[in-house]
C-alpha cells in the first residue's frame, strides 16, 4: 500500500477524520496485480510502479482504499485509472473473488506491516490490454517477466506485503 | 448481518464512536456458512440460526465485525464461538480465500441492504465437526438439508444478503 | 457435452479406438460458459448454443475433449474457435483454475449423465469481447440476460449437467 | 506422480490395456498435499512421502489415477487411504475445486514431465487430523514446516511437477 495515496482521500475524509478512523477499525483496501497475458491467457509479464516513499525508491502495485458507499468494482476501476492511466484497458474479473486477502497491521511483527493502519486488502490479478502510464504518484511503470519478478533484487525493492502478494499471484498463475 | 451484535463491540468502540465510523468507511465483516459434511466431504446439511430482529423472526448465519488489530482467522473463531458455542469444533479453511465478497450498503437499491452501515463481508464455508448451540443472541440453531435450504419459505425468512450468500454457497458446493 | 463432437476427433482417434478408451478411463473435457461483461466486469449476458441432438433441440455451451498431448489452454482455444467462430475474441483466464469440476457418468443416477462415457470436465467462465458465430454443429448462438438464463424454460432446454453448470456459474458471478 | 502406483490398477485395467490407453488420451489424476493446521486453520506442516523410484530416493505426495466410473471424492479417499493409511482422518474439501491443475506430458520440455503418459491432475490441499502412516509403496511419511518445505534441498528431492505443486500450495496458504 503506497504511503502517498492520502491525497486522493481529501474530498471524502478530512485528515483528522481519517486519522481517527484508522485507529478504530480495519480499513478496506484493494491491491491490484497488473498482468500482460498471451493469446491463450498464459502470463507474459507482471507490471509494477516505481514510487518515492520518504527517501527510498520502492516498487509497488496499484492499491488503495475502498471509500464509504463505493462498490469494490468501482474502487478497482478508480485505482487502476489513477495509477495506470485511462488507457490501461483493464479486464476486470467476472467473479469478484480475490486471489488472496492481505492483512496489514500497524504493529510490527504481526502479519504484514503498515505503520498507518490496520488494513484488510482484497487482492486481484487484472490483465491490462492497453497502455499503462504511471499517474502523478509514480515515476514509472515497468513490465517484468515472471522470472525477473521473482528475483531477490526486485523483491527487495517492494514492501513485505506486496512482495508476498506478488509471489502468491505468480504461484496461482503457475509460476511458483 | 445480525442487528444484535453491537453489544459485543462495547469493550472496543463506544456506541458513539461506532456510529461515527460507520458513516465514514466500509466496515469489515465475516459471514460464515456452517455446514455438515459426510465422510467424503459432500454436503449433508447447512446450519442456520433463528433470531428475533425487532418484531420479526429471521434466519441468519454467524456473522460479525472484524475488530481493529484482529486477524481474520481470529474473528472467524470468535464469531463461531459466540454464535455456535464452544463445542462447534469448526474446521477453519487452510486457504483464507472467501468464496464470495458481500457488499452491504446503507442506501436501499444498491447491492445488499444494511441500514446501519456500508459493510464488506468476507464469506467462508466452515464445516462443523461438533455440536452447535446457539448463543444468547439466538433462539435456536437448525441443520437443513440442501433441498430444504433452497425452499422459498426458508429463503424468505432470511435477509436478502444472507439468502443470496446461502444460494451462492450451495452452488459452489455442487448444489445449484 | 454435445453429442455431435465426435467428428472432430476423427483425425486423432478412430471411432473404434475412441469407443474402446471411453469404456476404460474417464475422459478429460472442458466446458466453457461464454459471458459478456460490462465495463466494470459485471455480468451482462450468458451465451448459449442451440443444437439438434437426435430429434430434440437442446441449448448447450462450448464443450469438448482434451486431446492426447494437448494443453488445456489450447483445448479451450480450439473448442471456442470451433463452436463460437474465429471472431469471438475470448479472454482466457490468467489462472487455470476451473470454477467447478463436472463429473458425467454413463450409468444413470450417479452424478450427471453422459451415455457415451465417464467424463471429468474442467469448467471455465470465459468473457467474449468479439462476435460469436455458431460453428457447423449448431443452429444459432444467443446471449441471455442472467434473469432469462435462470428461467425453468431455458433450463429445461439444457441437459442436466449443463443446466447445473450454468446455475453454478451464475452463482459464482453473484447471480444466485 | 509416483512410478509405483501401477500395481493398484491391476484389477481394473490389464497392463496392456493401460499401456494402450495412456497413448491415446490424457489420464485423469488427483494430487493431494497433506497438511497439518493449527486451531485457527493456519498451516503448521506439509506432509511428504519418501519413495524409491528406480535407484533414486524421491519425496512425493499422495497421487494416483481416477478410475473408470469412480467419483473424484472416492478417488481422493482411496489414494489417501492407500498412501497415508486408514488413520489419517482426512478432511475432504466441501467444494470440489482444485487449487491448481497439473499438466504432465510424456515429451520432455512441454509443461511437467511424466514419461509414462499425458496426465491432467486435479490438486487438492487436504488437512489430516489423524496419524499418517506410509503404505507399502513408501519408506516413510514426514511432516515439514513451511520453511523446511521450501528449501532447495527438499525441493530437489521431488520431481519437477510435485515441487511446483508444493510451492503453489504454500503460496495459496499464505506461505509464498
Amino acid at each position: 500500500m503506497s504511503e502517498i495515496d492520502s491525497a486522493d482521500m481529501g474530498p471524502w475524509l478530512s485528515p483528522e477524520e481519517l486519522e481517527f478512523v484508522r485507529h478504530k477499525v480495519p480499513m478496506v483496501y484493494v491491491d491490484i496485480v497488473p498482468v500482460r497475458l498471451d493469446e491463450v491467457g498464459a502470463l507474459e509479464a507482471v507490471g509494477m510502479l516505481l514510487c518515492v516513499s520518504g527517501d527510498k525508491i520502492v516498487r509497488t502495485i496499484p492499491s488503495g482504499r475502498v471509500l464509504f458507499h463505493e462498490a469494490i468494482r468501482d474502487a478497482l476501476v478508480r485505482h487502476i485509472d489513477k495509477d495506470l492511466g485511462p488507457m490501461a484497458l483493464p479486464q476486470l474479473p467476472s467473479c469478484l473473488i480475490p486471489f488472496t486477502i492481505g492483512e496489514y497491521f500497524p504493529t510490527p511483527g504481526q502479519g504484514w506491516h503498515d505503520p498507518r493502519q490496520h488494513a484488510v486488502s482484497l487482492a486481484f490479478i487484472v490483465p491490462m490490454q492497453g497502455d499503462c502510464n504511471p499517474g502523478s504518484d509514480s515515476l514509472e511503470f515497468t513490465w517484468f517477466t515472471p522470472g525477473d519478478a521473482r528475483t531477490p533484487e526486485l523483491q527487495a525493492e517492494m514492501n513485505q506485503g506486496h512482495a508476498m502478494l506478488l509471489r502468491q499471484a505468480l504461484a496461482i498463475m503457475g509460476e511458483a
